[in-house]
């Protein structure tokens, strides 16, 4: 039995597990997300306590993902100041002596969910944690999307809902753009309770599932993802999915003409089929893949 | 020698040539797109009179593209009814026994600009066209991307301009949506002169690069394509670039970490590479993966 390696690095909580060759976690631990100097002894101790032949990383960003790059598997401009320029994948490989790979926390879950999950068999998929932040993982044609950097797309300008009293978003950066609007802290700020708090009856929900559904017809009319997924802490309210679904419908205004749009969009805008092991399980497959890579017979285009 | 037959088919007109293996145009015609029973024979004469080996065609859609549906290959629900649930791609093959393959007109010319052209060597990038309409094809991992349907990113919401005098945009689905803001009949209808004869100076430049710069924010955020080409008739505005270009570094707020922002998207958001050929040389294309396809040995993804 082979044993594989799986790190979700969170900007407040390291999740590490060994994972064998049948997707099984054999152990599993957290720890907090500290400074390098402090959370990496610890993190590199776990792995050397078991035989891994491959190590995958899912990490909080941004990351540089370009393999032509000086800084390739550096984490880069994160506002997490201990972290900012830190080679990780690097260390790893360094410490560890084993093919590792990295990706966005997010692309991690999207794959594990477009290969074990809920857009299992599909060749594409948008998968978009909705919670402190808003973050998208990508899949088209099988493999994660980077491109010149990677989606970001929490970040993506949405327009300010008539009736929504603070149209002026939260977003350090953006002020008004989807994360601004719609994480769960955007929720707090704009109503003083925490999304968790909130009724299912409130306002508050109309507004939520408005601009998530922004998200989903601009994801549709963008790259046409074969299914969306959301997940995260604020999409635990059941009820959200079915408004998105509805308001997303009626956005496309019948431009998109697909029997999933036909049917109302209920298996098509979804829930993730792994609840909350999509990250550790995309890390797994991570390490699947660098262990491919780094075989000397691998094809260039895995 | 082996010659292809490249097809581009448009909405008022089809392109048809006859190009080599080399990729030089042996012959090339146009011909007005009338209905199927008027147009297809003598498509299908020109295509006969020389020894093709494959077809490939770039099409005004929307499309079939998924190869397990029962109308793969159709036109689908085209504002063109002759052209209505008409089996393209199928008729084609038929009548004249070639291996061929099809794609939305804007994917070929992106994928003519991502093997030869402004994105030659990369492994993703976005093509829009911005005229009559706006369309937008999507090389991602050097594929063109299909998905649910395809992209239809001239369709993505985008948010009126405070001092725009027509904030409800004229597209016939989403009002304003991008192409029912800055398609050249939206600038027409918005200044009632025609694109091609407003002056430099007029504020309409200043709304028309705005839009196509939140269309460009969006496509950064959500897949992070490493190039972006702008073509098509609104954007023989030569001066337009450089304003799209500022303004789109200007939304990203610093948010995008990369020399290619800091360096204000000059290299980035571009003209096309391959001027108007794009489209006939994306056809060709086509008709070479086509035939690549229907070689016996070939593998499953290529």
């Amino acid at each position: 039995m082979k044993f594989y390696g799986a790190l979700e690095a969170g900007g407040t909580k390291m999740v590490l597990a060994v994972i064998d060759e049948e997707g099984t976690v054999q152990k599993r631990v957290s720890m907090p997300t500290l400074t390098p100097a402090e959370t990496m002894p610890g993190m590199i101790d776990f792995f050397r306590g078991s035989p891994i032949v491959a190590l995958g990383i899912g990490s909080f960003g941004p990351l540089d993902l370009n393999p032509r790059s000086e800084t390739f598997g550096y984490i880069t401009a994160t506002p997490k100041l201990a972290w900012r320029n830190y080679p990780l994948l690097e260390e790893f490989t360094k410490q560890l002596g084993v093919p590792a790979a990295l990706d966005t926390d997010v692309n991690g879950a999207a794959l594990a969910e477009s290969v074990l999950g809920a857009a299992k068999g599909l060749e594409s998929c948008l998968y978009v944690t909705v919670g402190t932040g808003i973050g998208g993982g990508l899949i088209i044609h099988g493999q994660p999307v980077h491109g010149l950097v990677h989606p970001e797309i929490g970040h993506i300008p949405v327009t300010p809902l008539p009736n929504d009293p603070m149209p002026g978003g939260i977003c350090p950066y953006h002020g008004a753009c989807l994360e601004g609007m719609a994480s769960g802290p955007a929720i707090e700020k704009r109503w003083g309770v925490s999304a968790k708090e909130l009724p299912d009856d409130h306002p508050a929900w109309d507004l939520e599932s408005g601009y998530l559904s922004q998200l989903c017809v601009s994801a549709m009319l963008s790259f046409s993802p074969e299914k969306i997924i959301l997940g995260g802490g604020v999409m635990q309210k059941k009820f959200l999915l079915p408004m998105i679904r509805e308001k997303t419908v009626r956005s496309l205004k019948g431009y998109v003409s697909h029997p999933a749009v036909e049917a109302g969009l209920t298996d098509y805008i979804t829930e993730p089929g792994l609840d909350t092991a999509s990250g550790i399980m995309g890390a797994w497959l991570l390490a699947r893949q660098a262990e491919k890579l780094a075989q000397p017979n691998h094809r260039e285009s895995i």
